[in-house]
């Protein structure tokens, strides 16, 4: 469905759950407060399906919309996801059909019943704004802060390579509806806890770099985040360190999750290598310069296989 | 003069040198560029007079615009310079009158015989956006690049507590007239290279702490530059790391110039301290969250002044 037809679709129906991604980002958490909000605005009922891995500096916008345990819905609409996998863990002995899926992953499997997909948009926030725009008076301050969260963390602040001319002009529209953006920039962007910054040094200094500086692969282990006393809270965005090295292509990251043989790879990228194809050599995807993949397997072993796969995309050329 | 006056004013006179100040950050010289840019597609002559203090990342921008030697302006304008002292050293014996200053900065002296200033804008690269946009093609591709450099870098990518709807309406603007937006980012905002990583690295782990973490210090010594290899390439927008502490309201860098009793100190605040009220107490000013001053002394006695000054602004509020 196009913008107005997703518009349409939702102003005639009520009673809904919104559902967002498992280790929910900023673009999930905003898109699924802002149309939670946006709706009400509409006198519908709407929630958002409580995410166990939210982090802190995402809560304060999503908490107010929690489902009750007993609330019956009559359309779930998921936001950001791009596959049922992806799916919080809570939801996975449900029965519900999925009604819509509002997306911006050019992956997304089509798994909603109705799907509404733009690939070119930078975050799935800038297509529940372009919907909630249909109904006049619709975006107040509070979807405008959701919103913004959700369009601003999906690019890095407008700083990846995703940020288009639509984005800033959506970020504009938002701050002019009332989203307090210095207050959320902050937040974001500018601050970091001091175990963070000791983090990112010890990241930077640990760096391995593969084919004559174009591969940089940093390796965050457990061990390292208890050294520096960091949580999850400290690993947001954590993926685009290694990729911030002047002449990396290809910036890679392995994170350990539960244990060694548990791992989190993220890649990302610029425009000369597409990590989403790296990534499905994985089993995994996402967008041309952002994806990933899971692996049950030790870093030593991803680490071999990234580079034998980045052998063959590099072919000769980045060698002497 | 107001937008309007100014454009009219540009566009009925001919021969012109642009002025950009001492240490020149990207609004300076983007707003230069683009400034000299729109008037020469207006059939104008315009040059910027050499900046010796350039950086390599700024100096792609500027250098097609450098004056010959024997090139007599009959209209001197300064862009983004608040006082006449912040010319640059090879204008110092210029007898030569400023016709005209457009700036962004409340503290602007008004020593130009004319003055376009809007100190409610987030950067000068703005105000030339409006001023260009009066004058229809004006903005193509090439200005776009140099104003989206000004727009971008003075709000630290749209993440500092300067950044408006108006700063994102433009940058949008800009991107859609053809500023290469991911370019610009990656070279001014994301990449880094490993020198400015390691150094950042330093400066968190040796940062100083006052009034229970309302105020932190960062001091940067040649020696410390010297350590990680660092030129002032490495050196951009290093000021606003010890603001980007959680709970820091003002982040205070002190860096040693030509020697241990020539020293830059850069204030960067959130709201609730007034950056330029501090420094103006030691001569120096700018912006309510960003302001510095030069000072002929050592770091022990700068900081011991600054304490000073932080313990009557802050007074016994934030101990116990």
């Amino acid at each position: 469905m196009n913008i107005s037809e997703t518009a349409k679709w939702l102003s005639e129906r009520d009673n809904y759950l919104i559902v967002t991604h498992r280790r929910p980002d900023g673009d999930t958490i905003g898109s699924a407060a802002g149309l939670a909000r946006g709706l009400r605005g509409l006198g519908k009922t709407a929630y958002i399906l409580y995410n166990p891995e939210i982090t802190a500096r995402y809560l304060p916008y999503a908490e107010r919309y929690w489902a009750p345990d007993d609330f019956l819905p009559d359309n779930v609409v998921a936001v950001d996801t791009a596959s049922h996998e992806l799916f919080p863990v809570n939801w996975e002995n449900s029965a519900r059909r999925i009604a819509l899926c509002i997306d911006h992953h050019p992956s997304n499997t089509g798994y909603a019943e109705l799907s509404c997909i733009d690939g070119a948009r930078a975050s799935c926030g800038e297509i529940i704004f372009e919907i909630l725009s249909r109904w006049p008076g619709a975006v107040d301050a509070e979807v405008a802060a959701a919103l913004y969260v959700a369009v601003s963390t999906d690019t890095g602040c407008f700083a990846f390579g995703n940020t288009t001319a639509d984005t800033l002009q959506v970020a504009s529209e938002l701050a002019r509806a009332g989203a307090p953006i210095a207050h959320i920039n902050r937040t974001m962007f500018r601050a970091k806890t001091r175990a963070r910054a000791v983090l990112e040094g010890l990241i930077f200094s640990e760096l391995e770099f593969h084919f004559d500086g174009r591969a940089a692969i940093a390796v965050v282990t457990k061990d390292m985040l208890a050294r520096v006393g960091a949580t999850e809270n400290e690993l947001d965005d954590i993926a685009s360190l290694p990729g911030s090295i002047e002449g990396v292509w290809a910036g890679i990251t392995i994170r350990e999750l539960s244990g060694p043989d548990d791992c989190k790879v993220s890649v990302r990228s610029g425009e000369n290598i597409d990590s989403n194809a790296l990534c499905a050599r994985f089993g995994g995807g996402g967008h041309p310069m952002a994806a990933g993949f899971t692996a049950r397997a030790r870093v030593f072993d991803i680490k071999a296989g990234l580079l034998a796969a980045l052998d063959e995309i590099l072919g000769g050329k980045t060698r002497p």
